[in-house]
């Protein structure tokens, strides 16, 4: 067992209550178990190489606008890779959530590294990067 | 602050460290920021399977306009469904291609329903369902 | 075609000359068109004093997202009233200037007093209010 | 009288009748008066200098997605100019009847080509070209 370490994480006691639901309900011994496999899937899918091709795809976000500066951070973060979001639709889901897709094109790395930035700001609920081709390397 | 809670959890060496530098390669401030995000996104599929859950999200579309009816299949199963759909987000990639981007809400199988549908729909060239939640059952 | 009917109009010859210089000019196949599409547009604007009527448009916002609160501001006002706000779509133009334009739904003094508070906001450089019909009660 | 000309005009029936009733409600003497009135105030707009300057802006339609080859010959349009449409914000009204929103950018004679184009266009039922600026040449 000199292999494992032990460190402690601090999150929303809410979320905690459903993180252990949820390992009841698929069935894992402990929450090591199941962070561990979280971890695990999410470098899998942090290493696909997507390199320089050009793709198409979207960005969807779930968050709080009423956070302290996040809409602030969001915008700003947008507004400087413009080049890649060619625009973003918002709803307004409830009083305080927004639902914010962004379509965007680029080079598949720099398009990844907006989508890391903007899901791993402060306050965004749930984020995903949807990558799909530009159209012109799919033949119909 | 009161409501969050600390636990801890012990996972192998090299999968910590393997952590810390995607953190770091995804501009987390801290550990817990990144594995809360992890817990979540987890949520969000967990409960895909629950089919009557209200959920948002987006399809994403890529198509040759010029395809034969397509549009006008395409729109008129929007329209049928127009209680799930929000709105949609259309860009004009080049001369043939669109990128569609459809921001929905709904029950989840309702949704997935759609998504196949038009997905499967003749001269579609990719298509890709991304389900999130409505901000309200995810704990900060 | 027996939904169509025919009537004839008396005007000044210079009126009529000029009238089929602007058809060209806006690329109509003939003079019908056009007179419908302008009783059509009178309609509407004619129609917009009729303060609970169920009206479509847009409100076309620019302004710089730097702007102390600015933001918050908007985001707050759009989400008390998100039943009239269908969704709002946001383009990056540079650095600094942000083009927003909201899709909305409703009756038309409850739209036009929510146009009249985003476009009073301290900051917003520009606004405009696109009143156009929910087409139900637009003859072809 | 030597300067009056008299010519005829198709409309729909439905159409004629609400013609009449704004004649009635906005008091003119006869349909040929209210006609002239609008050809002059449509000329005045179209009159309007715009020029080379860059702006941005909205153009609104509504119309029939059922209208034989309209969505076909809408979306032409649009991917022959994506230069100057950013993207298209689509909303199902109804069963029917649709409200397209493009955000648009560019020199303003192009822009306001591209809005007659598509206002011209056989089956849209309303449109409007709200132009705005890009921010830049409005100070605070």
């Amino acid at each position: 067992m000199e292999n494992v370490t032990r460190f402690s994480v601090s999150v929303d006691k809410e979320l905690l209550r459903e993180l252990d639901q949820m390992c009841r309900e698929k069935g894992y011994d402990n929450r090591s178990l199941a962070i561990a496999d979280m971890i695990r899937a999410h470098l899998v899918e942090h290493r696909q190489q997507l390199g320089k091709r050009e793709i198409a795809g979207s960005i969807t976000l779930v968050y709080d606008h009423h956070k302290h500066h996040l809409q602030d951070l969001l915008t700003d973060l947008q507004h400087e890779h413009r080049e890649i979001i060619i625009s973003a639709l918002h709803c307004h889901l409830d009083h305080d959530n927004c639902l914010e897709i962004l379509a965007v094109r680029g080079k598949a790395d720099g398009v990844k590294r907006l989508a890391d930035e903007l899901i791993a700001a402060k306050g965004v609920k749930h984020g995903k990067l949807t990558i799909t081709s530009t159209g012109r390397d799919l033949p119909g």
